[in-house]
């Protein structure tokens, strides 16, 4: 299926480029032609370097790969946390373990001075992931493995420490492999090929790999608090998220924000027969399912009273390089096998309004496995997707006021038998507020020169978004430390990140540390 | 909550008992007062019988609550029913099995003659019992373990074999003890005590055990009919159930009939994030919980067209006896925490009508197990609770074609890519129509004799049940056997049949004993 996609992705894509092409270059102004030898020798030298060292790039990355990484086990996060900070020293990087408090996930942080430099880039990434529990893996989350392409039946696994050589199209199956331990890898190699090179950056660098991303990054804001001199710089770049449908690069302004809602209500405080309760006991599954109906419709729109009122306008320039992006929906459609999507707009369009998603419904039993009960409650897990000028509060706010409106006695604990028996509806409404979105300019000096380094560097046009659909804290970053916040995505856009079967496409990574050594050497900061 | 339950219980059934006896002596008519003499002495003597044999009587029932019985495991069932038909024959009955085709669950049959009588009675029930897989068992299922009364966390375990007396209010827990294997047992022990008091019945007796109740009787039907003769009778007495919530002895004259449908509802054929795709890409839980809602309201009222219009009108006899029924509601509202009921109905009027009841919803996960995705497919396990003269089949076919008036596309198999390219909703409904609803005549002189031979040997008046909320296969034998179908349940109504911690009272099991002693040895027949 995957080839079939790059099939069709490639016949759109010279349309998508055509348009592409034509932004940016009235973006760049005058233009950073001078840099364009520069760029050529890195690129060939970053090349010939990653050629000769692949397999030791897949083994350092698989290494990490191979270390369980779910933040609810702190113990967990601080051995990745301290193989990553080794590997940046081997580096020459200074680095330090940045913990809000005891027994908190840490961030690594890394400093790699140049000397003559005078901006600074700060890196971030994260080294977490997501909980592991979904089913279909293949091969278990932290055994990574080379298979071929794709995620048909034809997919096989494949020896690539014995094979004579590394198929691009082949892909690394693990967690964390797309989401987000490969940004951590192009540094490293990245600073590798320079080195092999005797190139030296033309920025300071600085890292910071958080270790609770996945968790919500409780913790970020205290660690960017408490360091915002040691963090301090001219851009940070947000090393996370996929790179377009299209396969084209493309760089992304902003970030939706994300907050999450547990709930649950309740039925007979036994579980009963419903055949000889049916029609009499209150059914927690019905209960739940109009809750939920009452949020929001199918089509995505959210029924919340005053849920739009805080979404910040489009400007021009947005919608400019919003209409600008390759159509990808076209050929998402047929390899989704989807009849519809949730609106007629386009999926950059359809991003830059908050979302509803219901993440998971969880009562009784369905298949063999089925009983005739009425249960005694029913969970559904939710995540808002914010846009600015939304906040996690103000969300949560509207919200629990609605669920009042609806009839519902909102709790946040478990409620006691008298609550269950003096309100009709019973709802326990547990969030997660987590962060608030992000839009930064998208024609600022650094976004320009970040813009070329990596369109010289590759000899292809950047795409520039001007707000991804998937959340990244760069909302904590603004508001604590100030500098623009830009992503710079390298995964595949079809990794599977927070499903099962996650993985990276080898020329991803190949790419990822061509960009960032790019970056690193760019010319005109 | 069981002494809280049965205390306030006790307030009410005062009531309820004069109401239900001014009903009985109406139905009786002439009464059968002769008999009383006959039936004290069964009682005693099944009551002294029952006191120097308790152990024995819970070692044999044990014996059989460990036998695994649930029907999708063929060998499973088959050893249940080999230890039954020992038992059967222990006590002078002749057995056969019934088996409607190889490889499928047996039904037990036995036959005890009674030289002189002139009636037949055929005591049904069945063996098998309910899947375990839910979440919550104190113990595993089929490990029976005596405890203390009720489900509080002051419950606990007892050691039965070597107490000094069993006390009436332990409850049996394992899968089946209520739910039916209950059934059986007071069978083989209601004819032990007999033998040791050195009585006859009065009348001929045949048992039918089914092995497949809880998987929908499938092979139920060709059993009858193969079997018609063989199963001749003037009364078939289903062996079934919970008595009533107040405690009192109910018998029942109709079972509301049961059809189930799995529903799975298509997203994106790979899973999503829902940042990334969240606004965009259809949300199965949400076109899930959209059809649900259209199926029914938070009421119970079935919103499919047309649904009500084979409703039986219930007769004024009906009308009356429901309205005798004892107050049972107001405590269970209380023990079971509920704030609301579905309707304002009463109990028995609620479930006179057909229910629609939600057993389970799965899709991505809740909790810490929840992750950003939007999934491929979401699956829910409804089950129709019907009632004469509505039919399995309609009731799909209404069902099936209101989901397309809807916009669904209904298919019964997993559909192809095309097929869910092709169609903008598309639900895949597999139906297992199981069998129709019966109600019998409530004052045929049969009735009238078996509700005499009970309140004689218990003392205490029967309430006559219309139609039972849950479902047994009433129907079948109606439609196959030409004799009056009625329920004599036996079981506590708090056993959590279904559910996890099935249990049995173990004075409903002494009282199951002396029920079935005194219809054996009826008076009237």
């Amino acid at each position: 299926m995957n080839r079939l996609l790059l099939t069709s992705m490639t016949l759109c894509l010279g349309f998508a480029m055509a348009a592409a092409t034509a932004t940016q270059t009235a973006n760049n102004a005058a233009g950073h032609t001078s840099a364009s030898q520069a760029a050529i020798a890195v690129r060939n030298g970053v090349q010939a370097y990653r050629q000769q060292h692949e397999k030791a790039i897949l083994t350092e990355f698989t290494g990490l790969l191979a270390l369980p990484n779910v933040a609810t086990t702190v113990a967990d996060v601080e051995r990745n946390a301290a193989v990553i900070s080794t590997a940046l020293q081997k580096r020459g990087f200074h680095t330090r373990l940045l913990t809000a408090a005891p027994g908190t996930p840490p961030a690594v942080y890394g400093e790699l001075p140049t000397p003559g430099a005078t901006k600074t880039i700060v890196f971030y990434a994260h080294y977490d992931g997501q909980p592991v529990a979904q089913p279909g893996w293949r091969t278990t989350p932290f055994t990574p493995t080379m298979r071929t392409g794709g995620t048909g039946p034809d997919v096989h696994d494949v020896g690539w420490r014995t094979a004579p050589s590394i198929d691009p199209e082949w892909r690394i199956y693990a967690r964390s492999a797309g989401d987000d331990k490969a940004s951590v890898q192009v540094m490293l190699s990245a600073i590798d090929a320079l080195h092999a090179m005797g190139k030296q950056p033309t920025v300071n660098v600085k890292v910071l790999y958080e270790g609770e991303e996945e968790q919500g990054s409780q913790h970020l804001p205290a660690i960017l608090a408490a360091n915002a001199k040691l963090l301090a710089g001219d851009l940070l770049i947000v090393g996370d998220g996929p790179r377009d449908q299209s396969g084209a690069m493309q760089i992304v302004f902003g970030a939706r924000g994300v907050s999450g809602l547990d709930l649950t209500v309740y039925g007979p405080r036994l579980p009963l027969h419903d055949g000889h309760y049916g029609n009499w006991a209150p059914n927690p599954a019905v209960m739940l399912t109009h809750l939920l109906d009452a949020l929001r419709d199918e089509n995505g729109h959210i029924l919340i009273p005053g849920f739009y009122d805080d979404v910040r306008p489009m400007t021009p320039a947005e919608a400019t390089a919003l209409a600008a992006l390759p159509d990808v929906e076209t050929a998402l459609k047929q390899n989704l096998a989807l009849g519809r999507t949730e609106t007629n707009e386009r999926l950059g369009n359809a991003l830059f309004r908050p979302a509803l998603n219901v993440r998971g419904i969880r009562v009784g039993n369905v298949g063999k496995e089925a009983a005739n009960v009425i249960s005694t409650e029913a969970r559904a897990a939710i995540d808002f997707r914010l846009v600015p000028n939304e906040t996690p509060a103000g969300v949560r706010d509207r919200t629990n006021a609605y669920l009042r409106t609806l009839g519902w006695y909102v709790v946040d604990h478990d409620p006691t038998n008298a609550e269950r028996s003096a309100h009709p509806k019973v709802v326990q409404a547990n969030w997660d507020l987590n962060y608030a979105a992000y839009r930064a300019n998208i024609d600022s000096h650094m976004a320009n020169v970040l813009v070329d380094s990596i369109q010289q560097v590759l000899g292809t046009p950047v795409i520039r978004v001007p707000m991804s659909g998937g959340s990244t804290p760069m909302s904590m970053f603004a508001t604590a430390l100030h500098m623009p916040i830009i992503s710079v995505p390298i995964a595949n856009y079809d990794d599977n990140q927070h499903a099962a079967n996650e993985n990276l496409r080898v020329q991803n990574l190949w790419d990822g540390i061509t960009i960032y050594a790019g970056i690193l050497t760019g010319q005109g900061w």
